[in-house]
């Protein structure tokens, strides 16, 4: 057992980097109740946490997620409302696992590092940034299994997909390799698996070292911007720029610019070109 | 005359499939008042039609749809008044017909065979899925005739082509080829046109097949999350999977999923590799 | 100082095209608040002119705009005050001409000859078409300088680019090169820099010569749609129909058309290929 209670996750925090890893690899990281649970306590320690600037999300073993672990579900036998039930306890804290991740004010990049199916979906689906390897892939499944899509399909395949391709990916049920997944815009760079971890760790960590209150107003007004008028979101972008000039980085990064002889306050995340 | 009196479409309900064929090859199928009301009418046959579980949409001949029938327009020289009559009635006919397929809780598929052109170009981008020929070609033709743009370009097109193209697609009024079409994301797939029909037969049968529920819920949740905060696009999420759990479809699927020995509720559409 | 006692900017109105260009060359066309404030006035006097059909922004000299000018903060030594009251005036007015670009009734060309950050790159975003010269480039820039973004971004980037290249150009701060703008739909068409103002000014014109009431419903359409329901975007579908019918226009090119003789009314805006 970590020093959080978890046992079914890894949590760890170090150089700026909240990192979370699903840690059920003999249940491709399928997560039970407990798990997904856990998983909701971790977010919440790393958005309470001062010393995280981002956060990373990655499985142990060879699967990222695959969503909900079936072992768990009440016997068939027992009839439908003890399975009823089950559902909707889970699929409640599940969904309070996606609000976390997209409320989160900052980075949330996902390293996915093999198959990511349903909830495994939806958590990569809903984060800020991806980034997968090579043997990655992505998959609807709820379909196959008579459930109907949740885990934020709803709120975020359309908008990252097109509404053809999510059409496509939920009625075929279609398994997406990790370059198509790249070529549809679910995942920002795929590297070979080998190098996955390490790349992910080092774009973290710069996420990490940048300022983390842009990085918040930047992410929520792209989530608030579909829904807005163009003048409403105008409206909130000028006080996001007043609330930028509040902080005290702001004065900072405008002496450092002007003087031109320290670039201290420059965004240096890189992301390294991919296979 | 067909079995349910249609005289400018054609349609038949086979192996699950309703197919709804625009019937009027001599003009490039551009529908008139009584073509269009017996589109809308076959919708809203195929949706009260348990037996069918997918709608195919395609054009007799060489020609889509190339939109309204210029032969109705009243004569030009009799002024504006019974123009603007004609219009209106028209245009809240055709709109009727986008509504019940965006609304359709089964999968719309449409196969373009040739021009799709104005409330043609709509059909199009108001289905779930479309397949087009090889010699199947896209037009917003509203601006050459001295009209606004109507049937659902505003609702559809930006979110599938992005604002860019959406805007050069109108104000250049410019063809888009099949391949074109592919490459902005109108069309999943491009087939040889002599393999069209059986392509998008078999495509529509596959969906037909499958769980229209589920299907019928993901389309509308697709639809409606553009416009739902995350938190309330996952609560209808959540909604959404207690109604599939509670269908008999789900026991069955659930059962069969983890006995493994059949896999009879997988989802089996395919959509095969194009040009 | 030009007829219009601008002093920062140019504006002429040729062939129907209002032209608009940043010309503070020695600071890479960063505009200082007066500069801000003449460009505000310049489409305000493009809106009303019923002889412009089209509006064309660009740079004089080798940047497009730099966004706003850093020689105007007050003395970061005098304390915050001070920029904080010019933050906020100069962003109220900056946000003005945002908003007279998009709810502008004519189409706007934006045609980015050099470098484009933050406020200039937020002026590409929310202009209708866009095309650029092979040494333009695209830069958010805001936290470099400790800012919050702004300039449309919330509104704009995410629809254009999607999500997860939004959050990359932000969190990143990458500059995207003239191809990669265009590969990311920012950029209609790229152009080599030394035939950009030749292929910008004849696209204006040909934009100016069609059919201004109808591109005007058009992009006010595509605004619009984003935001609601499929029956309420088509009943403004059909209203925008009507009021066209009602244009005289309309007749005009019916009869064009029909009559076959004469195409005068047909749409005649060319977008060259680029490299």
């Amino acid at each position: 057992m970590s020093e959080y209670g978890y046992e079914h996750i890894l949590y760890e925090v170090e150089e700026g980097v909240a990192k979370l890893t699903f840690n059920l690899p003999q249940y491709a990281n399928a997560m039970d109740f407990q798990g997904v649970q856990e998983t909701f306590d971790a977010l919440m320690r790393a958005e309470d946490d001062s010393g995280a600037g981002a956060v990373l999300i990655t499985g142990a073993g060879k699967a990222f997620c695959a969503g909900f672990n079936l072992k768990e579900i009440p016997d068939v036998e027992d009839g439908l409302e003890p399975i009823a039930t089950h559902f909707r306890h889970l699929a409640h804290w599940w969904h309070q696992v996606f609000h976390r991740i997209v409320r989160m004010p900052k980075p949330v990049l996902s390293a996915v590092n093999g198959p990511a199916a349903g909830a495994g979906l939806g958590i990569s689906l809903c984060s800020d940034m991806v980034v997968a390897g090579e043997s990655a892939s992505f998959l609807c499944a709820w379909h196959s299994i008579g459930l109907a899509n949740d885990a934020t399909t709803s709120y975020t395949l359309a908008k990252i997909v097109g509404f053809r391709r999510a059409m496509e990916l939920m009625m075929t049920n279609r398994t997406l390799s990790a370059k198509e997944a790249e070529d549809w815009r679910i995942v920002n760079r795929v590297y070979p698996d080998t190098g996955l971890q390490a790349h992910a760790w080092n774009i973290a960590r710069d996420l990490a070292a940048g300022p983390t209150h842009l990085q918040g107003m930047a992410k929520d007004s792209f989530h608030m911007g579909w829904r807005r008028s163009l003048e409403e979101a105008t409206e909130f972008e000028i006080q996001n720029v007043m609330r930028s000039v509040d902080d005290p980085y702001f004065l900072d990064a405008l002496k450092s610019f002007l003087s031109k002889d320290s670039r201290s306050n420059e965004v240096k995340v890189r992301l390294p070109d991919g296979v």
